[in-house]
């Protein structure tokens, strides 16, 4: 099978392409290196079953012209502005990284005759719902640039799959972490304390909860939900892994990892720590469950393992 | 006050512009002639607090610097392309009409520091429930170009509302009739019955059944919300009249109106009258209803007088 991986430079990404060329699939990976690194894909140069083509991806007939006629069987679309903090600075971040890249996507579909997508979109596109539990069927109300343009992205999704009989699977999920971070509050902590182990500047109160998930339970879900199941017309689904993490929990797990025992945190207050931020967060993961698919590890573990790994990559 | 109208010369647009220059308030009108008709916006020129510009708003550069520093209180934002079924021949036409028409008036409002936004969204949104009753939390999943434009623009409007602390009032209505309608089935078969009196070609098998609402009840309901009560934040509204009305109906009214007695109808089957098309439509407008607000017309009463409409305008 042959898939294409966008932002295949990406954390994601390169996750995704490992397991795609293991399981003996053809992958052409595209990215721009924006957020993505040239590092991460270097290590599959010289894997015939592998081609990197670097491309801003927004620009549609760029894209379409470097795939010219390509014949590919599913097409993975990673590429987003994946730091929402950054992309609330001005919106046409995340307008042309994690919006226009989708419609390019999708043009691309069409000219090449693709009928397969799978579309990493988030759980920011519920928007704040102060902690109610929320499910795919939940109303979206999004607060932010990037969590507007998922669902702008997959408002065109859901009509391009039934305007051309495509089949899309979209999966919401929350914060992805594991080895190759390169951003978020994980990483953010853990250099800050590098820099300074006697002092850790903490955006908010501490309080806020998330969900995070350890990437190669993510991957787990892909493979399980395009590979080794069919999937037809429109699948949504939110994945999440048990349970939530707080900013000062993550803290503490930072600290713990370093061994650093005198940290002073210094909060810089309020409710969330950026606009466009959401305090609380619950996932409803029925739909996923009932497929037969659930993470290895809980919210908790996978921030555990991820600091790991950052002191493991730079031991 | 000083409003500006997008999409002004439409038949929405020309009726809003007509009673907003009736309530003394100052109307910049904008318009690329696509669907909006010279002829509509002729009778305001002369009028002292009126001002058209003929432009596409899709290219928002053109649009903030035409509206360069103008003060503008709040912003109706109608351009679209509202014909749900020429949309569905190519994605690009709602990409650049309905939704690319959105962004600009969001950079416009930025730029300008516009605080506040009337958006016409749509029932489309939601696409094909089976005939649920649809409320405003129900799930939206648009199945034609112009649902998921709408819906794409909504998501940008969530967003830019809350990082931008904007004021915005959506409205999502079902088929909007009345005087200088330019398109649609009522406008269809008035025309083809007036080519051919003995014989109706009809999409579909004529059950597909849809709301209707009377485009003054349209504009006293976008009145009464924006001028006589202020709005903060988001809020979103399903907007319609009582009752539906099917297809054979229609025609059965059109028939009824022009007096002829042995048309025979021929029917091209099937559920639904073009791809992306909603067969069966039901709404709940409980929450606007709360608010002090109904529809003056039934959704037959609606069709009927609007048949009626065409013909005096004819005659």
């Amino acid at each position: 099978m042959k898939v294409l991986i966008t932002g295949g430079a990406g954390f994601i990404g390169t996750h995704l392409t490992k397991r795609m060329l293991e399981l003996g699939n053809e992958v052409i990976s595209v990215d721009n290196f924006l957020l993505g690194m040239k590092e991460n894909v270097d290590i599959f140069e010289g894997n015939k079953n592998y081609r990197f083509i670097e491309l801003d991806i927004s620009d549609t007939s760029s894209f379409c012209n470097a795939l010219k006629k390509e014949k590919i069987d599913i097409v993975y679309h990673l590429a987003a502005n994946s730091d929402i903090g950054k992309g609330g600075q001005r919106p046409n971040i995340d307008y042309n990284n994690t919006f226009k890249t989708t419609i390019s996507v999708l043009e691309l579909m069409i000219q090449n005759n693709i009928k397969n997508v799978f579309f990493s979109s988030t759980s920011a596109i519920y928007g704040d719902k102060l902690g109610e539990i929320i499910k795919e069927e939940s109303e979206p109300l999004p607060i932010s640039y990037y969590g507007g343009s998922k669902l702008a992205s997959e408002s065109f999704i859901y009509a391009y799959t039934h305007m051309n009989d495509l089949n899309s699977m979209i999966f919401r999920f929350p914060n992805v972490i594991g080895p190759n971070l390169t951003h978020g509050v994980i990483y953010d902590f853990y250099h800050k304390l590098l820099y300074n182990p006697y002092e850790l500047a903490i955006l908010g109160d501490g309080t806020q909860t998330k969900q995070y998930i350890y990437v190669t339970d993510l991957i787990d879900a892909i493979i399980y939900m395009t590979i080794d199941n069919n999937f037809n017309g429109l699948n949504i689904y939110n994945i999440g892994a048990i349970g939530e993490t707080s900013v000062k929990e993550i803290a503490d797990i930072v600290c713990d990892v370093l061994e650093y025992k005198n940290v002073k945190y210094k909060y810089s207050g309020g409710k969330i720590g950026w606009k466009g931020d959401v305090a609380k967060f619950k996932y409803d993961i029925t739909k996923i469950t009932k497929m037969g698919w659930h993470a290895k590890y809980t919210s908790t573990e996978a921030v555990v393992k991820t600091v790991q790994s950052l002191k493991e990559r730079q031991t």
